[in-house]
């Protein structure tokens, strides 16, 4: 299957790399950054595309556009990994509907676009008979997505709660493990890459309430908009009040919970058991799913980072490759 | 997608129940139990086949048999839940073959064909291009294979390992929690119908040992059977030593692992800290999957039952379905 790939920093980059040294099956025919793109339609040499970007700051000739890509290299998958900006949704949310007008599969990591606009996109994709694919928008390399849309289907999904935001994680571990402050361990978690200069997104619960609308949407078919999530976020939360919990085997996680008989949204933090499933460390993810058939299902791993990015992508591409060769 | 259904006992039923009351975009055309079968191309009503059933022992005419079924009724996809003999995989292996043979996919709960035959079977899949599913036969409910197949596709599988057999954790979370000799636990176990009169197969660590099997010669291309597998079960476990290790903060628990690098399989009972992700309570399955790109991703659910293995069929059917109708 021909891919090309819009966007070429470390996610980018990344899908690029694994696609050089491993069996994907996989050819990219096109890359594209925000000032340069190159085309072969007989397949690029991935390793001198990410060697030219890193020599030179970027991956092809000036004037090559993603527009250009979009319409005119020959591809059936467009990976979109723009940086966008999350309010917006642009311009990947541009890249995503020209692609998908056009008849190509789209796989994306951008959060903006499919928590905003995936009813607009899923009747695109469906209309032209072409797949859209989010996986690594929800959860970093956890395949949580498919594991809803497939590994669970049939079964009626009545609540699904967990802890959707690595950044928060790690502060509230290492709050609890070493009696920090919420701001001693902030500063920690900024030294150590885990959080933004401006951490607002992630400890306000922004970024855990927007998974929960896209899951919500995507998977429930709720029309959830951001301002629908009651948020609690983490940056009041005091060093007594954990240490208050943990006397008692207890302590706190922020957890975000979709309660699908009800329709609501919540990000909050959350007094749980030491022992629970859910008291992962450091910056991991876990999710529980609780249905009708299977029971509760619960998901833990890495939440966040390029190459888990690029692992979530390169699923999606796998499970289009497998239809796409079994439908030409 | 039009299903057969072969065997129709409380997991055939299951599924015909799950058709019935839910949206799965299902027919079922075909029904056989090991007396009887009934057919309707036009699609059978699955409350009425289910009363039939329970009612008089019959799922339908006497005479129609999984053979006529599966060359002469019009499916897509035959669902193989027959009672089946896991160490010549007998009858299961002979009416896959045969669908296969003609072209139709086929989902089966049998451990016995997948582990003994999967190399013949996928041979005959991949060469009639069409698909041969079978995530019910490994961690019940949890879509462990899917996860394997595609979730996790692109990376490389280091090593795997984990909970896969209920009945010994339970036994040995009653033994730490209750403080029961194993004899108790296992007493209690089968009174609460989680161990078969033959306990065998459970507490020598031979379920999880063909589970092994199943995952390796599968998912990771090797050529194993049950005597490769390197085995020690939990009959001989003492009190002493689960509360020798309690003491300590840790457990003990039933762990099989596939080590990816090394090509071994090994079952045996291990010592771990009780907060590790794998103390999992109950009846309940855990496996970890410790990958290269995507770090370690742990699943958690329930390993057994029959509307489980229901669940893990329907999400066979699910996915089979989605490539299906992309490609007629």
């Amino acid at each position: 299957m021909k891919i090309a790939i819009l966007g070429f920093g470390s996610v980018g980059r990344g899908i690029a790399r694994i696609v050089a040294e491993r069996e994907t099956g996989l050819v990219i025919t096109a890359v594209a950054d925000s000032k340069s793109g190159c085309i072969d339609n007989n397949g690029l040499n991935p390793l001198e595309v990410i060697r030219a970007k890193e020599e030179t700051g970027l991956c092809g000739k000036k004037g090559v556009t993603p527009e250009y890509i979009i319409k005119n290299a020959d591809y059936d998958a467009l990976v979109e990994v723009t940086p966008t900006n999350a309010e917006t949704g642009e311009p990947s949310l541009g890249f995503i509907k020209l692609a998908l007008s056009t008849g190509k599969h789209v796989v994306t990591s951008n959060k903006g676009p499919v928590a905003l606009n995936y009813d607009e996109l899923s009747h695109i994709a469906r209309e032209k008979e072409v797949q859209f694919k989010y996986e690594a928008t929800v959860c970093g390399a956890i395949p949580i997505i498919q594991t809803l849309q497939y590994g669970l289907a049939g079964n009626k999904v009545k609540k699904l709660y967990g802890v959707f935001n690595g950044t928060c994680n790690y502060i509230l571990t290492r709050m609890a493990d070493e009696r920090l402050t919420y701001k001693q361990a902030l500063l920690e978690a900024r030294e150590l890459g885990y959080a933004e200069a401006d951490p607002k997104y992630d400890v306000e619960g922004i970024d855990a309430a927007i998974k929960l609308v896209i899951l919500a949407n995507t998977i429930f078919g709720m029309k959830k908009r951001l301002e629908d999530v009651e948020i609690t976020g983490i940056c009041s939360l005091t060093s007594e009040a954990i240490e208050l919990a943990e006397a008692d085997e207890l302590t706190i996680r922020l957890i975000g919970e979709i309660d699908n008989e009800r329709g609501t949204l919540r990000v909050s933090p959350r007094v749980i058991p030491k022992d629970h499933t859910l008291v992962v460390q450091d910056t991991l993810n876990a999710v529980t799913i609780e249905t009708d058939l299977a029971g509760e299902v619960t998901l833990i791993g890495r939440g966040a980072g390029s190459i888990e990015t690029a692992s979530a992508i390169i699923s999606d591409l796998s499970f289009i490759s497998n239809c796409h060769d079994r439908s030409s």
